[in-house]
C-alpha cells in the first residue's frame, strides 16, 4: 500500500535537511536507565493480593502445571513434587522456598561493561521490539517477511538509541536465511552492531549452546568468567493455559546453569487462554510463571529470574488481540503488585494492536509503556518497534516508540520536581513583577539550555512553519529520522581477535550444519 | 495540504459502512463520569508542598497582584488589604480564610437535570476543546477561520459524546459572526444543541449577562431559581505574570453574585511568563489564582470555585510552547497536590503542540489526559479536539480525544479490578486444564459480552484484514466517525417555549447591537 505523500518526502524534513549538513541525525538524552521515583499504582488491595496468591498456590497444588520435559519431571520428582504424567502438583511451602532464593536484584554485563543493566534496583529498562515475522516501513508501504538486512537495520536503532538499554530478541525475524543457522547470522550482526546485553532464544539446545559461545567469544571471555556473573538471558513463554514445552525449559536450565538470567513470561490472553476475569488471567500467569522459577531455583539456588507478564484482553467477537487498553494496564498494573509480593523483578511490554505508525499505535503503546512504569516494572520488552500485535517490525513506530521513552526519562530526572528556593524563585519573579518577562532573566539564562527536555522528534513550530516546511506528518518525520541513523550509523568498537574468533565460530557451526532442522 | 487518500477513503471503513446500514456511529460507554480511584501522583514532598505555599504567600505579601479594576481594588481596600496604584498585597492569613470559605465540592446543574456535574467528589469530568481561531479537517485538509457551521458541527461532537461532561467555550470561534453578537448566536446553538452544562466567557459585562439570561431562558427557571445554585460557570485567565485583568474579574464578580462557578486558571509558560523551573511556575500559578479566589471568597462567600492549571514549558530556542510533556505532566501533578493542600477542585487540560491528529497528537494529549487523572483534577478543560496549542480545533482530533477520554473511564470501572473468587476462577482454570480454551466456558460465557471495553475507534484486525478493508489510518477512520456522527445527530429535546423564549433574547439582544465592540 505504497504512500505518495510518504515517498515524496522521503528525506524527512528537518532532520533530513540536518543530515545533509552532516549534523548528527538526533540529539538525544545519555546512555543511563530511569530510576522509577513514583509510588507504583496498586489496583489490588492487601487482600487481592493475598487472594491472587491463594488462587496460584491452589492452581499449582491441586491443578498442576504441565512439563513437556523429562529432565524437568525428573528434577521435580526429585525435588519431591507429585507428578502424574506430565503433570506436576507443587507444595505451596517449596514453591515459596524455592522463589525466595531468586535474588530480588542482579546485574547482566554485556561485551561492553559500560552497557551492563541492573534489574531490579528501581530502575526500568527497555529493549527493542523482539520476534515479528514481518517488516512494514513507509518507503516500501507494505508487509513484507523480514530479512537479515531489515533486521541489521533495526539492530542499528538498537545500538543507537540511547532510551535502548538491551537487544532484545531478533527485531525482525530473518526469513531470507535458514532456521538451521539463523542464530549463527543474526546474533553475529547483533553482536559487532551492537555493544548491549543480549538473548537467546531458547529454541533448542543447539542454538542455545551457540548463542552463549558467541556472546563469550565477543566478549573474550574465559569459560569460567563467562560462567561467572550473567552475561545475557533468555526469555521463555509457557504455553498457556498450564503448560512449559520443551525447548523453552531445557533452553533455560542450560542458561542457569551456565549463571545466565532467565525470564518466564507467560501469555494470558483474558478470554482465550485465560480465564475472562482480569484476576483469573493473572493469577493463572503467576501460577505458571512461578513454577517454572521454582525448578530454576531447586535447580541453581540463587540463580537470576524475572517474572514477566502478558496479559491482555481480546476483541470478544473476533478473538483479535488487544494491547495498550485500560484492560492490559490494569493487568500489567496487578502483576507488578504480585511481582513486588514475591520478590522478583518484572518484565512487562510496549505493545500495540495498530497496524501502521498512526495516533492508535501512539495511544495504545503510551498506554502500554507507561503502564509499565506504574507498575514498577524492571524491564519492558517489546519496547520499541511494535506494530500490528507483534507481527509487523517497524523504524518509524522505532523511532516514535524512543521519543516517548526519552519522555519517560525525561519525567523521571530528580531536578524536574525540585522545591527549593532557587527552584520556587520569589526573588525573580520580584525581579521580573507584573510587566516583565523571565526569559531574560538571570535566574533563566544560567539555566535554560539544560531546564527544558528537547525532543528529537516532536515538531512544536506554529502550523504555518510545519506547513511551509512540507507539512510532514510525525511518521513520514521518523522515516527521514530511520534514514539519517542508518546514514551516520557506526558500529561500536570490537576487539578484532574478539571478532574474528566470532566469525570463525560462525563459519565452523555453519559447515556443520548448524542447528537441526526437520525441513 | 488536500491529502488524496483522505479525500478518496472519506467514507470511513467500517464506521461508514455501519452508517449506510442505518446503525448508530459507534456505540459507547453510557453517560456517567469516572471516579479517580488510583492515588494522585506526587512528586512533592510534605515539605515541598509548604515551601512552594510559603513562595505563593510571600509573593501575595511581598511582591503583590495587579488587578485592572477598579471594583476589585475597592473591595481588596475594603477588606484591609495594602493596595499601591492598581497592586495588591495581601497577608497569608487573610487569603487561607478566604480560600477556606470556598466548597471541596459542588454540583453545576445545566437545563437537562440528568446532565449535572459535581466538581470535587473524586470524579474527573471532561469538556470539548474552547476558543480555538481556526478549523482543521482532513477533507478539508488546510487550516481555516472558524465558522458558526463547524462550531455547530464540533457542539455535536460535545453532545454526542457520553464521555463528554460539559460544554466548554466555543469549540472554535465563529469568525464569520461579528464579535458584538458571537455570543448570542453561538450560545443559542450551543443551548439548543447541547443540555449540558454550559460556559460564559468573561469578555465585557454584556457578554456574561447575555449568556447568564440565555441559560436561565433555556433552563426555563425563574431569576431566584437561576440564582439559587450553579447552573453555569466562567473560567478566566490571569495575565501572568502577576496580573488579572478588568473584565475577567468583572465577569467572575458577576457570576459569583449570581451564584454561579468560576474557574481561576493561570496559563504560566516556564521560562516565558514564569520561572524557568517548574516549582517557580507553578508557585506564581498558585498565587495568581489564590488572589482572585480569595477576593470572590470575600464578596460571596462559600461561592464555587475551581483552581486551575496551564503551566506548560517552551521551547527555549523558538518560544514555541509544549505541550503534553515530561514537564506538562509533572507541573500538573504538582499544582494537583496543591489544590488539595488548599482543599479546592481543581481543573487540568488535555492539550497538545502537533498541528495533526497523528502519533504526536496522541501522545501528547494521552501524556496531558492522563496526568490529569494522576492529579486528581476534577475538571479537564480541552479534553477533545485541540491541535496546535489551542490554535486550531479539529473534528478528527475530536473523535481521537474520546477514545482516550472513554479509556480513561473503563481504566476505572470497579468490576475490572475486582480479585474475588469468581474473577480468580480456579474452578475455572481446573474445567480448562491444560489442553482446553476458555472462550466456551461458562464462567466466559457469562461475562463475555460485557467482559472488555469495546472502543469504537481502534481497529484490532490484522494487517491483511486492514488493508483489505482499505488501508485506513487512524485520522483517516476518525473523520468517517465524524461525518455518521453528524448525519445521524439529534438534538436533544427542548420545551418549546424556553426554545422560543430563547430565540426572542437573542433576536431582542442583536436589534440592540449585542455587546459593544470599538470594530
Amino acid at each position: 500500500m505504497p504512500d505518495d505523500r510518504a515517498r515524496r518526502r522521503r528525506g524527512g524534513g528537518r532532520a533530513g535537511a540536518a543530515a545533509r549538513r552532516g549534523q548528527a541525525a538526533i540529539s538525544q538524552r545519555p546512555w543511563g536507565p530511569a530510576r522509577i521515583t513514583d509510588r507504583p499504582v496498586e489496583p489490588l488491595g492487601e487482600e487481592g493480593v493475598a487472594a491472587i496468591h491463594d488462587g496460584a498456590m491452589r492452581i499449582l497444588e491441586e491443578i498442576g502445571i504441565e512439563f513437556l520435559n523429562d529432565e524437568a519431571l525428573e528434577l521435580f520428582r526429585k525435588a519431591g513434587c507429585k507428578t502424574t504424567e506430565r503433570t506436576v502438583r507443587m507444595d505451596r511451602n517449596w514453591v515459596m522456598e524455592m522463589v525466595g532464593r531468586a535474588p530480588a536484584q542482579f546485574t547482566i554485563t554485556p561485551r561492553n561493561p559500560d552497557r551492563a543493566i541492573t534489574l531490579g534496583d528501581g530502575h526500568i529498562l527497555f529493549g527493542n521490539v523482539s520476534s515479528p515475522p514481518n517488516y512494514w516501513d513507509l518507503s516500501l508501504g507494505r508487509k513484507v517477511p523480514g530479512t537479515r538486512a531489515q533486521c541489521a537495520d533495526l539492530l542499528k536503532l538498537t545500538q543507537y538509541f540511547n532510551c535502548i538499554n538491551f537487544a532484545g530478541g531478533y527485531p525482525v525475524e530473518a526469513q531470507d536465511i535458514h532456521a538451521s543457522v539463523r542464530h549463527l547470522d543474526i546474533l553475529f550482526d547483533k553482536l559487532t552492531l551492537c555493544d548491549k546485553v543480549v538473548h537467546a532464544y531458547s529454541l533448542g539446545p543447539e542454538r542455545v549452546d551457540d548463542v552463549m559461545e558467541m556472546v563469550r567469544l565477543a566478549a573474550g571471555l574465559s569459560e569460567e568468567a563467562f560462567a561467572a556473573e550473567p552475561r545475557m538471558y533468555t526469555n521463555i513463554n509457557s504455553t498457556s493455559p498450564l503448560k512449559h514445552d520443551y525447548p523453552m525449559i531445557d533452553g533455560c536450565l542450560r542458561m542457569i546453569r551456565k549463571g545466565q538470567a532467565v525470564m518466564v513470561t507467560p501469555f494470558t490472553l483474558a478470554g482465550a487462554m485465560a480465564p475472562v476475569t482480569l484476576a483469573g488471567a493473572v493469577t493463572l500467569s503467576i501460577a505458571e510463571a512461578l513454577s517454572a522459577i521454582a525448578l530454576f531455583q531447586y535447580v541453581a539456588p540463587g540463580c537470576p529470574c524475572i517474572i514477566g507478564t502478558f496479559t491482555s484482553n481480546v476483541d470478544m467477537r473476533s478473538g483479535a488481540p488487544a494491547f495498550g487498553t485500560p484492560e492490559y494496564m490494569r493487568a500489567t498494573q496487578m502483576t507488578g503488585q504480585m511481582a513486588r509480593f514475591y520478590g522478583l523483578p518484572m518484565r512487562a511490554s510496549g505493545s500495540c494492536a495498530a497496524n501502521v505508525p498512526d495516533a492508535q499505535a501512539a495511544w495504545e503503546t503510551s498506554n502500554a509503556l507507561w503502564s509499565a512504569v506504574q507498575s514498577g516494572a524492571s524491564v519492558v520488552y517489546h519496547a520499541a518497534g511494535w506494530l500490528e500485535g507483534g507481527l509487523i517490525a517497524s523504524p518509524e513506530k522505532f523511532v516514535i516508540d524512543c521519543e516517548i521513552i526519552e519522555y519517560i526519562g525525561r519525567y523521571f530526572d530528580a531536578g524536574l520536581t525540585a522545591a527549593g528556593p532557587d527552584e520556587i524563585a520569589v526573588d525573580a519573579i520580584a525581579e521580573v513583577g507584573a510587566h516583565g518577562h523571565f526569559f531574560g532573566t538571570p535566574h533563566t539564562q544560567e539555566r535554560y539550555e539544560t531546564a527544558f527536555h528537547s525532543p528529537f522528534l516532536s515538531d512544536w513550530r506554529n502550523f504555518e512553519a510545519w506547513e511551509a516546511d512540507g507539512a510532514i506528518w510525525t511518521a513520514e518525520r521518523a522515516h527521514g529520522v530511520f534514514q539519517n541513523i542508518l546514514r551516520e550509523f557506526e558500529a561500536p568498537p570490537m576487539d578484532a581477535a574478539c571478532r574474528e574468533a566470532l566469525a570463525d565460530f560462525v563459519d565452523r557451526r555453519k559447515a556443520e550444519g548448524g542447528a537441526s532442522t526437520d525441513f
